[in-house]
């Protein structure tokens, strides 16, 4: 397939990067300032796809990925587009207009972005029925996890809750914070050096990321009806939790890990005490995902939740669902 | 879609149980002996679909599900044939069987019996090329846990391997030896009490069964190329790991699990040292699988590997990815 990806942080390009390997073609590529379009004006490659390395070697010298407008990639011949832009809330543009803009030209749509569908789900679904196109969006939780994939196969009608550790960051943190015995200042700082967390670490640690994915996971078991956004959402961070806490849990066996979870009636994210050496006590930057189905069970899946080629992988895979 | 299950044992009887939930009709039913066909000899429905509760609850009282020829479930009008008779190995008769009679009149297959994917393999595969129809056969490893078709989603390009605990009983005897400190005869009689070993428990604590599981993910990886089959396989089972070898273990913090791996070159199962609290040391008849992807580091999937509804599941996801 033809590929449009808009985007140029970690996950755009990875997507760039892997395309190929996975038998795909990347016609177009935009970041916020400018776009590069095979066989168009600013395009670095043949009239069929672009030079990925050359776009990508331009971005990291100059920039820019090329000399075209950003418009010009929606605007390019795509099979489908990659929206991975930074996720905004509320009415998550511009992303929100990318999606509607190829949907209108029946185009297939696959978001790492997770604006649009945790903000503007059934306007997005709204858009996708009359169009011939179609939305996934496995990428926008937890990575390289299949988490929507499974719920999709399993029958989301069949699956009571999905829960688990969704935001690396955070996640990181409170290990750190468990097996040194420091405080959260200390260990946010040092996740901040390693890149773990960033300048403005707020969307991870007051649980905004976790939240997002999980209003997205209950919009998939609901369907859309009811709908959930952010605002439905019950919230808390991990910034008031005191190393005591987790001392105290370790001399009971448990520790403590900030859960997500979503069901057909609510979305919450929190501190929660676990078994210190059950499921959901990944470690580090790690994700789970834990599926309870009505007729199968638990379901466990752990792994990385987030970083370039693991989130394309997840894009990649719902390319591949497409054809 | 319309489908035809053959075998009613626990498996069949659950996806005939399941596939209205799914939005499915069953138009036949067949065991060894006979066969209910939908608006024809022997069936108890209407014209479209059968009385699922009428069928089984015959089986319950008579030991048949109706009063056609097994061959005239085969016969029926189907879209989809889920072959869920027992696993035979070598030339996988009957199963092969039924596959190429459906795949020769351009019908799908969705499989949970292991002998045609793991034995016949290329073989399978060409019937497929050669048809209209798809086959497909997640339930054929690792029960409810969606192991196929995320290699799928991933590309088994980029898959390295794939390991786990795949045999539930192999998993449950080792788990109560390590649990309790019993010893192996002893234990197994016990699960054989509570009906998660067999009266000849040889399929699984010989790892045969593990096995097939892992033949059938190398064929996935290689995509038959090469072609694996059960004596390309090393296998020893846990009927030679005793008592003293789980409390050694546990006395560095470790303990013995039955483990298959499937690599591109290999294929190999038996017992295994691994971490205690480590993820591959799932508990009783549970199973997990683990993949290395080369784009994506190590996915963990754990859940329940085997029982009726759960694999049920699995034959409905496949049935649902047909269409």
């Amino acid at each position: 397939m033809r590929l449009a990806v808009l985007g140029a942080g970690a996950v755009g390009r990875s997507v760039v990067e892997l395309a190929g390997e996975y038998g795909h073609e990347v016609v177009a590529v935009a970041d916020s300032r400018s776009a590069a379009v095979a066989g168009g004006s600013g395009g670095a490659g043949s009239d069929d796809a672009l030079d990925a390395s050359a776009v990508l070697e331009r971005k990291d010298s100059e920039g820019v990925v090329g000399d075209a407008d950003p418009e010009d990639a929606l605007a390019a011949d795509y099979d489908a587009l990659v929206e991975a832009t930074p996720t905004t809330l509320d009415d998550a543009e511009p992303g929100f207009g990318h999606c509607e803009a190829a949907l209108e030209a029946d185009r297939d749509v696959v978001l790492a972005n997770k604006g649009p569908v945790a903000e503007r789900y059934a306007d997005l679904r709204a858009l996708e029925a009359a169009s011939e196109g179609t939305v996934r969006f496995e990428a926008t939780v937890a990575g390289a996890i299949p988490a929507i994939s499974t719920i999709e196969d399993y029958g989301p009608e069949t699956v009571e809750a999905a829960r688990g550790v969704l935001n690396g960051t955070a996640n990181f943190v409170l290990t750190r914070m468990a097996a040194e015995g420091l405080g959260y200042e200390h260990v946010l700082a040092e996740a901040q050096d390693l890149g773990v967390a960033e300048a403005d670490p707020s969307f991870d640690v007051d649980g905004t990321d976790a939240a997002l994915k999980c209003v997205i996971l209950a919009n998939v078991l609901t369907g859309g009806e009811p709908e959930f956004s952010l605002s439905d959402a019950e919230v808390e961070g991990i910034r008031n939790v005191p190393g005591s806490a987790l001392e105290l849990a370790k001399e009971e066996g448990r520790t403590v890990r900030l859960i997500g979870e979503a069901t057909r009636d609510t979305v919450r994210v929190g501190p929660r005490l676990v078994p210190e050496n059950g499921v959901l006590a990944v470690t580090g930057t790690r994700n789970i995902v834990q599926i309870d189905t009505e007729h199968a069970g638990r379901l466990n899946i752990s792994g990385r939740g987030a970083g370039g080629p693991e989130t394309a992988t997840a894009v990649l895979a719902d390319v591949g669902r497409l054809e």
